[in-house]
């Protein structure tokens, strides 16, 4: 594996990897920079740059042969295998989390569903059983578990956070409207929708 | 307002209003970059840099007037109003954010909710009754809705898009796992959980 990839790069990839598959679905079996640029708004320079960080995966002249990179880019993701999350959190957001089908095969599937409610412990959620947010520790130690959503308010989040990454979750995508302070080794992705409409509204006449 | 601010500053913005808008909460009546940027693992040296491009809102030594800077903030982010907004989308993720209460007191309110299934259509939804995937037009046009989310599957969201476009919207949030193609005066946000997973994945062991 190459190192030293700017994050930004690594950041663009997932969108790569999405819009392959969706041409590989449509029938497609060969792409090029060009059309995969026009699909995604990047220049089909950016594209060409960002995958020659990891070898090119495509001939000067013949284009890209969809199935071979989404195998490829799939095995640099790490998305190759599938990886067991745990969601804290069976709220609104949770439930709709818990419920949703596109993570199976895409490389994530929850394990499990933690909640702090005493009426909702125990209680099921689609495929799930809600288990308590006292046994996220013996949960996630015992599955090995490396991911983790969180769902749940602000003022809580922190503290779930530490709690998840003791017991040795490294990856965390944070609902929760706030910042996390976390160790070096562990990373940290963002929703919220407010801050994706707030970043637009700037523009807006 | 300042013209030429680089994208990735404005996008910086929202998350510096939001960190100053608990820290507010918390009691905090000044604060400084070094502070913010710990709270946000952010350099204080980037967080001043970003500040300048619209005057700096602060004066050396003396830190920030946090009342103010978060008032500054959301005059430039234009949030220092509330934006009408249009959910299509009445599934798990929609009624999600139907009920969401964040949006309120950060610039947003949802003002009308669409689906096109003839079972959803007329039932209410928190505070709405949902309405017709076949009255967007109409309604987005009636009142001046500027800003939509989408939260229906994929295959949908691109037609969509173009009938919100054609209606008036000129930003979207798109939760449908797929790439839309809009006009170059359209902005579009993307929210999609696999691909903020996958760029995690890249960098576990």
């Amino acid at each position: 594996m190459p190192a030293n990839i700017p994050d930004i790069v690594i950041g663009r990839l997932p969108v790569y990897l999405r819009a392959l598959t969706r041409l590989a679905q449509e029938g497609h079996e060969v792409t090029s920079s060009h059309e995969l640029g026009q699909r995604l708004g990047i220049s089909s320079a950016q594209i060409r740059k960002d995958l020659s960080h990891f070898g090119g995966f495509g001939k000067q002249g013949t284009g890209y042969q969809i199935g071979y990179l989404v195998e490829q880019l799939r095995q640099v993701l790490k998305v190759d295998q599938e990886w067991e999350v745990a969601l804290v959190g069976a709220g609104d957001l949770g439930s709709a989390l818990a419920h949703y089908k596109g993570f199976g095969d895409r490389g994530f599937r929850i394990a499990c569903v933690f909640d702090n409610s005493p009426q909702k412990v125990g209680q099921r959620l689609g495929d799930f059983t809600i288990l308590s947010t006292d046994d996220i520790e013996k949960n996630i130690r015992e599955r090995g578990i490396k991911i983790a959503m969180i769902a749940i308010p602000a003022e809580k989040a922190q503290e779930v956070a530490d709690r998840l990454i003791g017991a040795g979750v490294r990856a965390i995508l944070n609902y929760a409207p706030i910042n996390l302070n976390v160790p070096e080794n562990v990373r940290v992705q963002y929703i919220d929708p407010v801050v994706h409409m707030q970043r637009m509204t700037y523009y807006l006449t």
